[in-house]
C-alpha cells in the first residue's frame, strides 16, 4: 500500500480477504456489504484477461474488490466528480494504476471511450429506488444520485450493459428483491438472459434484502439457477461464518 | 376418517399437521413436498369464505391440504379421470363432500362450470417441464401429463388463473426456479403481479429446487417480497425442524 493523503472526513476501509483498501467519506457515500457480495458473486471468463466495466462505480469498491480475481483491465465509470476522484486515489493507493482506471462520465455517454461489444464483464451496484411522486430523496446529492434512479434507471442500465458486452459476455448486478419484476422485464427486453441469482437474507428467518444477478448477453433463454442462500447475520447480530469467510477468509478464487 | 376401499396398488398418505389423508397410487402419481409447501404457503383472504380452485389437482393433495385453512368451497380441476376419481374418494374419506368437489376437465374448458371473475384463490402445482425436442417424456401417461406441459403451459395457466380470479384475488403456484423467467413473463402478460416468493433449498449449501409464488390479479406493479428461505434437509438428510413443523406440528393458521 502506497502512501495516501486523506481529505477531511475521509477514512480508509479495507477488505482483508482481497487485501484491497478503499478511501471512504461517510458524509458523502459509503460502500456496503452489497458491493462486497457483488464482487464476490461475479464470475471470471477464462483467465480474466478481458475488459471489465463497473457501471456507477461510486468510490470504486465493486471494481477494486473484483480486481484481484482477474488479470485484465477494469474501467470504473462514475458520474460524480468527488466520488470519481476518491476512486482514482484508491486505485493509486492499491498500486493498480496499470490495470484500473476511472472514467468520469454519465454512463450513457461512455461509447466514445469504450467500444460497443468490447467488454467481457459488466459489474453494477446501481441506484435501488425508482423515481416517483412518493420518492423521498435524501437531500445530500451524493447519496441521492447513488440511491435513486435520477441519472439512470433499470431499462437504461440494461441497455448500456448490453451495448458494452460482447456476445456471451456477462452482466453482474446487485439489487433489491422488491425490484425483481423490473429486473426481469428490463433484462429480457435486451435479451440479457438471467442465468444465476443469489438471495441474501439478513437473518435465516428474515426476508431477503438483496439479490445478486448474473445475466449473459444473447444467451439461450431459460435455465435460471438460484444459488445457495447467503445469511448475513446470526441471531446474535454477528456476521455468519459464511459472510466472515468472504470478508476475512482466503482470497476469492 | 370414514371407511374407504382401496384399489390395487393404492395406499393412504397423511399430513399429520392438517389431519388430512390422500389416496395415492405410486404407480400412477404421487404428491410430493411441493404440494405440501404450496398449501402451506398459500394465504387466506379474510375468513376464507371465498371460492378456491386447484388447477391441475392430480389426486387433490394441494386443495385438500389447504382445506382446513378456509371455510369456503374448493374445486379440484383435473384432466385425468383416474386421478380425479382418486381425489373424489379422498374427499369422501376426509368427510369434505360439502365443501370440496372435483371437476373432471381440461382446465381451459372450465368456464361453463366456474364463472369467470368468481374465484378468490387459485392454487396450482402445474407440470414443470416445457415441451421441446429434447424432452424425454416418461412413458407412463399419468406422470407424463403431470410433469410435462402437454395439456397446459405457463402462459395458458396464467390466462386461466387470471380469468377465474376476482380483481385482487390471489394466485399461488409452485414451480422450478429454472423457469423463473417464464413465470415472470407469463404472469406480467396477464397483469398477475408477483407479490411474494419463497425459495426452497434442498440443503443450506444447495441451489434452490423449488419456488413458491404469490401473485395478485390487477395489483399495483412492483414490490416483490422474498420470504425467509426454506431449507428442506439437514446435512444428515433428515427433515429440518422448519419442515418437520410444517409436516407434524400445529395445524397451519
Amino acid at each position: 500500500m502506497t502512501e495516501v493523503i486523506l481529505k477531511e472526513g475521509e477514512r480508509i476501509d479495507g477488505l482483508p480477504s482481497q487485501n484491497v483498501h478503499i478511501i471512504q467519506n461517510p458524509d458523502m457515500f459509503s460502500y456496503s456489504l452489497d458491493a462486497i457480495l457483488l464482487a464476490h458473486f461475479a464470475g471470471v471468463k477464462g483467465k480474466g484477461a478481458g475488459l471489465t466495466v463497473d457501471l456507477g462505480a461510486g468510490t470504486g469498491a465493486v471494481g477494486l474488490f473484483y480486481s484481484p480475481k482477474v488479470i485484465g483491465k477494469i474501467k470504473l465509470v462514475e458520474i460524480q466528480p468527488e466520488l470519481a476522484e476518491m476512486a482514482q486515489r484508491s486505485i493509486e493507493m492499491n498500486g493498480l494504476q496499470k490495470r484500473v482506471s476511472v472514467l468520469l462520465s454519465d454512463m450513457k455517454d461512455i461509447f466514445n471511450d469504450i467500444q460497443p461489444g468490447s467488454v467481457e464483464t459488466v459489474l453494477s451496484n446501481p441506484p435501488y429506488f425508482p423515481l416517483n411522486e412518493m420518492t423521498k430523496t435524501n437531500h445530500d446529492t451524493h447519496y441521492e444520485l447513488a440511491r435513486h434512479e435520477l441519472t439512470i434507471d433499470l431499462p437504461g442500465l440494461a441497455q448500456v450493459a448490453n451495448k458494452l458486452l460482447k456476445n456471451n459476455g456477462k452482466f453482474y448486478m446487485v439489487h433489491r428483491p422488491d425490484r425483481l419484476t423490473d429486473v426481469f422485464s428490463a433484462f429480457e427486453q435486451r435479451k440479457l438472459r438471467i442465468k444465476r441469482m443469489q438471495f441474501v437474507y439478513g437473518k435465516s428467518d428474515r426476508e431477503a434484502n438483496m439479490v445478486l444477478v448474473e445475466a449473459i448477453k444473447a444467451g439461450r433463454p431459460g435455465g435460471v439457477r438460484i444459488m445457495p442462500p447467503i445469511i448475513a447475520y446470526t441471531p446474535e447480530n454477528n456476521y455468519t461464518s459464511q459472510v466472515e469467510e468472504i470478508l476475512y477468509g482466503q482470497a476469492w478464487s
